[in-house]
């Protein structure tokens, strides 16, 4: 069933159907916008589309979706484009539908303690949002200044609150989604609880985009926690860090925030932001960034206590307390902004491996042996109480020769580690495009037969988000 | 596609080979055995299965599985047969495959505070020996003394802990699955954040045992929280018990339980536990039973003050705190007697409403109007903070031409109000046989059509389960 599809290019006719449902200002054909479209966040890979268009509703999409099944163009859904797998790559060409007009909270029900928003509305907006109403949306990733709340459940994103509240998938409730047919349908209820038949919502929530195109979102919120604590721990063991993690959690505290950064990441983040003015001690080789939250002041300052204690034990060195607001800030600033600043020194790939938390120590000190043998450095940060690790490959002096032949193999060794240690090669970032070559590793050939079927029977024409996920060899 | 399968009896040859695969004693054809396993806890319904198998281990499920494959036989799988929607009865006859040799828990993780189990371990089992470990596995059905781990994935059951902690899926990391097929996969990974493909543990969580029988669980734990605070209010206006329930939430409090009892519950079930001693004044109409849980008692007293004060404001009555161990188990005692009150009371039939929280006292409103309109009498109970509310259905003096041919008409209309309310026809007990003539109402035809494709998907000979969810018509 791996078929190479064909599809169409769409004709002047059709662009001209596309401009009647859409609007002639909201399809768009000019260069600079094809190549605008053409990319996202993903290394430096641009595919450029024929056509971009910017429905405004739910009606607008079943008909450009039906018109592009009609005449076998392909069709790329894309939310705010900061996806890192490459997602909202147009890697067929055709038609890529952008989400941005979709950009309503339609109701914050502090009845029920649920919202109703459209996909397009960007995450943090959607959190002061509901802030401003005492409740709390946990998901929050890196990107949340910019990334759309529907490309956030095209690959369940977690964040740093995750470790403690969930990710994504774990506040849907319900949503309307275009199918590739066109039909549009609500997939659940909007209830805690649902067994009701199969459950299309979970089905929905990180299919990437290729088994519909979701256009209403109902949430549930939760109250917000009034207080929190950050605590930044170093270590001069990255390894001892990672060990810290677990035994965190052992002790019975869930922390709000269980954040790991290299040496590295840190002094990179200090190169490119003067604002953020920690101080390093040279020996110091990784911190954790711990977050506790919760309605008591007294209990935080327990939780602070004990959690200082448990990573006492793993040879850490002495713990920051953030005071203020301002500092609290910085030191998440400082966590937030690690991906931008290893882009900006080097061309990179980012690996979103992910183990059995206690794995971690194991997972980096693979990293690293791996790294030595294919002769890679690498940047490692992340939900480390998740066990959740990016590996940030850096190109540095790195031949061309080298960084296309000879790292998928180091990349593939880390891979095989995650899934030997229990985990897999995704927990947060998604297959997309680049992941694809990998997915055999976690993924049997059974299972993969499983999701080409779910694939073929929700889209028997193959038009959503083609060459996603399994069904594009690269 | 609402195809009426033809199913062979198994033969002798059949069955003598299910008897080399799982062993002779482990294969039954007496009336006896026959009679027990044609049951579950759903009214009085039996089918008589042909023949009963008790596999060992994943390998004999695998290879019942591709025996009744090859014969067109009709495979039921079975846990402990606690299910309220008739998901265990083979409707179709064949073989029923029974789980309960599947009582191993293999592994309780407790430095990744995860375990690896059996699906034929009793769900109290295993909470008990999590316990022993600090751990804390939140879900658990009224039947926790009797039904399966595997049973409650079929279902995503609930139970009253539900409101805080989730439902039996937020806690499934992977499963270890025999397709209808007879191939033998895992659905995940043992990882708290997964974005690597379809999710199909979350496909398989709740498909009632149609689209494969679960081998193997690998379950999150969390740490146990070390004290509770059990309260009992009662109100004499059911609405504003309910009214109560979405205040609480409302004021930042999220309960570890939260449950409502009408008048008749507790009633019913002080007439048949001599040992439930709780003094219900005259008046009193309907409690709340609320616990709040945590590691910090001084915030637990704070949390229960504030409770109080809230359903204060609803016209509660006395609020009755348990101190006692033995005070606070009285009360959930008598929670979990009311099935088994109202059962011994009369024949009756069970509707497990859910909605939105803030829409439950319009949905008890309109479940009273709709008794007085086709004249019966309900008892409603259920996990209120979830807004799954239990309508019990009481025959009494009800003709068996009103119950058989009547009724159904009552039931349809209080599931049109759950769906206009923003909720579904059941929250934790699937819908099985029994509530097929009904899903209509909560799912339309192009999602059914989705459901149906998908189980040919993972069933071409339609052998597992059959006859349930949305195949049969009854």
């Amino acid at each position: 069933m791996q078929t190479v599809m064909k599809y169409n290019v769409p004709d002047t006719d059709m662009i001209q159907e596309l401009r009647s449902i859409c609007g002639n200002e909201y399809v768009h054909t000019s260069d600079e916008l094809l190549e605008r479209y053409g990319q996202d966040e993903t290394e430096d890979l641009v595919y450029r589309p024929a056509v971009v268009v910017v429905p405004a509703d739910s009606i607008q999409v079943s008909k450009v979706v039906k018109l592009c099944s009609e005449n076998s163009v392909a069709l790329t859904p894309r939310g705010a484009g900061t996806g890192l797998s490459g997602g909202a790559l147009p890697v067929h060409g055709g038609v890529v539908l952008s989400m941005e007009r979709f950009n309503r909270i339609i109701e914050i029900d502090e009845r029920n303690l649920q919202a109703t928003v459209e996909p397009g509305v960007i995450n943090e907006e959607f959190q002061n949002a509901v802030k401003e109403k005492g409740l709390f949306y946990p998901p929050d990733p890196a990107s949340k200044g910019s990334c759309f709340l529907g490309g956030n459940i095209a690959h369940s994103s977690g964040g740093p609150k995750a470790v403690k509240y969930g990710t994504t998938r774990d506040y849907v409730l319900n949503l309307e989604v275009v199918l590739p047919t066109g039909e549009i349908v609500w997939t659940g209820a909007n209830v805690l609880k649902y067994s009701t038949g199969y459950n299309l919502t979970h089905l929905m929530i990180g299919s990437e985009g290729t088994l519909g195109i979701v256009t209403k979102i109902v949430f549930r919120l939760i109250p917000y926690p009034q207080h929190n604590l950050v605590m930044l721990v170093p270590f001069d063991s990255a390894e001892k860090a990672c060990e810290a993690v677990s035994a965190v959690f052992r002790a019975g505290i869930t922390p709000s925030g269980m954040e790991f950064m290299e040496r590295d990441a840190i002094d990179w983040v200090r190169a490119y932001n003067s604002d953020i003015t920690v101080d390093v001690p040279e020996t110091v080789q990784a911190h954790l960034l711990i977050e506790v939250d919760g309605n008591d002041m007294d209990v935080l300052y327990k939780d602070a206590e004990r959690v200082a204690e448990v990573v006492a034990q793993y040879e850490s060195g002495e713990v920051l307390f953030a005071d203020t607001a301002a500092q609290k800030e910085m030191l998440w600033k400082m966590r937030r902004k690690v991906a931008e600043a290893v882009k900006s020194n080097s061309v990179y790939k980012e690996e979103d491996t992910v183990v059995p938390r206690a794995e971690l120590p194991q997972l980096l000190k693979g990293v690293k042996e791996i790294g030595r043998k294919y002769g890679f450095k690498s940047v490692c940060y992340g939900h480390a109480g998740d066990g959740n690790l990016h590996v940030n490959i850096i190109k540095g002096d790195l031949s061309d020769e080298v960084w296309n032949n000879e790292l998928p193999k180091g990349i593939t060794e880390i891979f095989e580690l995650c899934v030997k240690l229990g985990g897999t090669i995704s927990g947060e970032h998604g297959i997309g495009l680049v992941q694809q070559p990998y997915i055999g590793i976690a993924i049997d050939n059974t299972r993969l037969e499983l999701m080409r079927a779910i694939k073929k029977t929700f889209d028997p024409k193959m038009i959503l988000n083609p060459g996603k996920i399994f069904m594009h060899k690269i």
